[in-house]
């Protein structure tokens, strides 16, 4: 079986912890990688500060294969991460010579001018390499292990299709579900045992509240099909004996 | 002016970071924050493992005021939060008296048993205190600075809902903000001038896509009105002058 493909996910902005914005990235993020065969092990949201941006990427780029961070790549003066990432790695940020010709040649097709606020968007860390952006253009990019994306879900979303195929991905996680008419509460001692004897599977269970009644859905994952197919098979066997 | 009460969001689980399920606590817990003058300043999502958890918490509860969890608190073998907070602590993790009363005048009522996985949920920390949960009853619990929650939304809000009131909010931050027709670039500059001159707010400014045109909203926050107004005054006539 090959390694473990991990990453990390780094959320920068003010307005997704004031509550002003709701993130979508996180979700996306996590579905994207897990379907690659990359487990998603730690995601943390952090504020448009220079050093608490700068400590995050530290401590997730030594710690995992990949780091995909969002937000704070804009034209204003609080879209700070480039600066935080090159903070991080101890370079220099400054204008990408390749970014700003993008820039340069998308705003000459409009009426907009080529501001010294839209040229920020070219600033990466020195070295970096770029991430295309079908979008709107302004690139995002990628130093080290850490790839640095959009805030804006559909450009963020564009980035991560560019990403993909430059990523190694793991074995695939597979995952089968099985739902359960009854509480967690019910099924959690026999699930608990089952877990043990299937231990190279990873068996979860999830309430879900209607409002009136509690049911589970549970969920075993794996990367071999046998092993997920042999615990699925006791989990039903262990339903079929409370519902039957 | 008091000082900044902080907080930070621990959302524990392997359902996140797989993409199976899309967090909708992190976005409540902000907003809810933010309305009682609690700054929101950091937030993690780790997977259900013992040492990711204290450590996170760990990490977290030293630096901010208060921290919140949500998730890993139901009756399955692999809800260990309760475990993982009380390692971070170097407490015994036991059956809280109370919360093992809760739950079994609960179950009394019903026709379900109280099995050793239900009683799971009573377990806290040593010397924790417990948060009511109205929706379904098996209660979170406070130990130090530390709130753990359950992942379930409704069951969370309820959570926080019990826990509002013993807080210390701090200032509360105002927050207005200015719709804007044209797109970042093109007000980066002046706007980061206004954020010089109006030192005391923070000013964000947030694009909008709507598959065709970016636009932007800008917010001003800040815990003087005053000074809020002086900027959004600044904002105002900088817009008119765009568009007029």
């Amino acid at each position: 079986m090959s390694q473990p493909v991990t990453a990390a996910m780094l959320v920068i902005g003010d307005e997704i912890l004031s509550g002003r914005t709701k993130d979508k990235n996180i979700g996306y993020a996590a579905e994207y990688l897990t379907n690659m065969g990359i487990d998603l092990k730690e995601v943390r949201v952090v504020s448009d500060d220079l050093d608490e941006i700068a400590d995050a990427v530290n401590a997730l780029r030594h710690k995992y294969t990949y780091v995909f961070t969002s937000g704070g790549i804009g034209p204003t003066h609080d879209d700070i991460t480039a600066d935080g990432v090159a903070q991080a790695f101890g370079l220099p940020c400054e204008h990408h010579p390749e970014a700003l010709a993008i820039l340069r040649e998308h705003y000459a097709k409009t009426d907009l001018d080529f501001t010294e606020a839209r040229q920020r968007m070219a600033r990466t860390p020195r070295g970096a390499t770029l991430i295309e952006n079908q979008v709107s253009k302004a690139p995002g990019f990628k130093i080290g292990n850490v790839h640095v994306m959009a805030g804006v879900p559909k450009i963020m979303q564009s980035m991560m299709d560019a990403i993909g195929p430059t990523l190694e991905g793991g074995a695939k996680v597979l995952s089968k579900h099985i739902d359960c008419p009854v509480g967690e509460g019910t099924i959690g001692g026999p699930l608990g045992e089952i877990q043990k004897k299937h231990s190279e599977t990873m068996i979860g269970s999830y309430p879900k509240f209607d409002g009136r009644n509690i049911t589970t859905q549970i969920v075993v994952r794996g990367r071999d099909e046998a092993q997920v197919d042999a615990a699925i098979a006791d989990v039903e066997a262990m339903v079929a004996g409370l519902t039957g």
